[in-house]
């Protein structure tokens, strides 16, 4: 089958047609989607060698299985079930889990993959491909309300209109929360603006404006600094940006101000299927571009330029 | 009156008896301890100039207020009352606070201060001056279980086996939970044990050996290290330390983890005044050594040995 395989380098090849686990399906890949990991792991980070790519649409082929014929999506942790942090409802930070694409496991840039059936959701009939590709950064978006209580009277400051950041400021929007999104990209902004989302250039923000919980997405090393000095005394701050460089930050400021930093990383795929299936979150503006899988590495090439939002693949 | 005055060195001299505001009463001053604080800002932590010292217990000598004669103690941050953090019941986050004996507000060591009436606490008969002049301290250990949910069964580890961590260890003991104290000192381990609290050697804690709920009282630069390296996924840390240099700390561990980190600061009298009247709290083992006041330089330097745990004054 063909494959979108990164060792180093990237290239299109044929390789073997993955077989199935016990525990496992075999799915055709329909829709596929670029997310900055991929772009990250291209970059070195994870040291990943393998089928690239981890958001996708797939229909199952294995006979055996009641999904078979379905369309699904698949939540990328695959886990043993058997440690502590699988039994105490923490299965995506499993110690011995493989992550699709990304760790351990061949990823979606191909026709066909194999996931344990437990991962995977089947897609509501009136839901496009084309939306419910979105799944998985979707769950992203909405662990932050898994994670930490978001009152609708508290004030929040997004930083970052990037995908990830319209994502998350589409599930705020539907909290009723007073939410602000900042970036100093304008191509971003008036897309924010155009999807009815509460954007603001980054450079109009002034000192004094401070929110009870702030979100950083920016994907930058600073973010969490501005951030910060944004953030009213027992604020919260939610962290999803990743950077290769450990970045120093004044511990001082977390202790003096009582903050509150959570990490957040990848979320369930049931609460992000019923908001796309309800068309309360519509992701479909954020697409930049579908590409057909022949022309893969110019769909990576064009996911790099800064003001590409979502890029899909077609296969 | 007499007081110990810093303007970069210390010394104790006489300046003039203060006069309390329409809103404040004089107190009299009976036994003051040493924090670490005022040995920071003798190092230059705040850049405060005055006297120095904020735990304390004094008596009401100001004949018009019911406290009138009584023995009491006082929460350190005087607060306009007025400020949206004022309203929203961050009185301790106040813009516009002064804090005595760190910022704009002459301290407690001396024979006379005066401090707003609604930051006094009446002590307890039974409860004696020398245990109630810890409240300050065991206000401080007590707020975490102001912001963060220790459910007994989770296992809890605190690094730091200095006067706080002890404190905040007897808190935690009166919780249920396995908690374990951490420290390299072996004359504080020692302490730990006579008190009965669950303490081991640093050095004897392996990598596997994780926590649900860590605390970070080492007042080192490197805590906030050790404890995220012994974290669970999901877990929550709280930062107890303020050090003078901003420490690099690897931000993708806290988004890869979804660690929570909590900065944590003052905490309300009342919940401290209450363990502390039931001997539920017994913090008498932590005196290392009561000084007179004409002997407060002798106590300053004696505070400041590696060993020594809480340093009293007699005034």
């Amino acid at each position: 089958m063909r494959a979108l395989y990164f060792d180093g380098s990237l290239k299109v090849c044929q390789i073997t047609k993955p077989r199935p686990k016990d525990d496992e399906v075999l799915i055709r890949i329909l829709c596929t989607a670029v997310c900055n990991t991929d772009l990250e792991i291209v970059k070195g980070y994870m040291g990943f060698t393998g089928v690239l790519g981890h958001e996708f649409v797939g229909e199952v082929m294995t006979g055996s299985s009641p999904l078979f014929g379905k369309r699904v999506v698949g939540e990328i942790n695959c886990s043993c079930g058997k440690c502590y942090l699988c039994k105490t409802n923490r299965k995506s930070h499993c110690p011995n889990r493989s992550v699709l694409g990304i760790f351990n496991h061949p990823g979606v840039f191909a026709d066909f993959i194999t996931l344990p059936v437990e991962n995977l959701r089947e897609i509501p009939e009136n839901l496009s491909s084309e939306k419910a590709v979105f799944t998985e950064p979707l769950a992203a978006a909405i662990e932050i309300f898994e994670q930490v209580q978001i009152k609708p009277s508290q004030n929040v400051f997004i930083f970052g209109a990037g995908k990830l950041g319209i994502l998350i400021s589409q599930v705020f929007r539907l909290n009723g929360c007073e939410y602000t999104t900042f970036d100093t990209n304008r191509t971003k902004i008036r897309k924010a603006h155009s999807m009815g989302i509460r954007a603001r250039d980054l450079h109009s923000l002034k000192s004094h404006e401070m929110a009870e919980v702030c979100v950083d997405c920016t994907g930058a090393p600073d973010g969490i600094k501005t951030a910060m000095s944004h953030l009213y005394p027992r604020g919260r701050l939610v962290l999803k940006t990743t950077v290769a460089k450990p970045e120093k930050i004044d511990l001082n400021q977390i202790v003096i101000n009582e903050f509150e930093i959570i990490g957040s990383r990848c979320g369930a795929f049931d609460p992000a299927l019923s908001l796309l299936g309800q068309n309360l979150v519509d992701p479909e503006p954020l697409i930049s571009k579908i590409f057909d899988f022949k022309d893969i590495l110019k769909a990576m090439e064009y996911a790099r330029k800064p003001s590409t939002l979502k890029v899909l693949i077609r296969h």
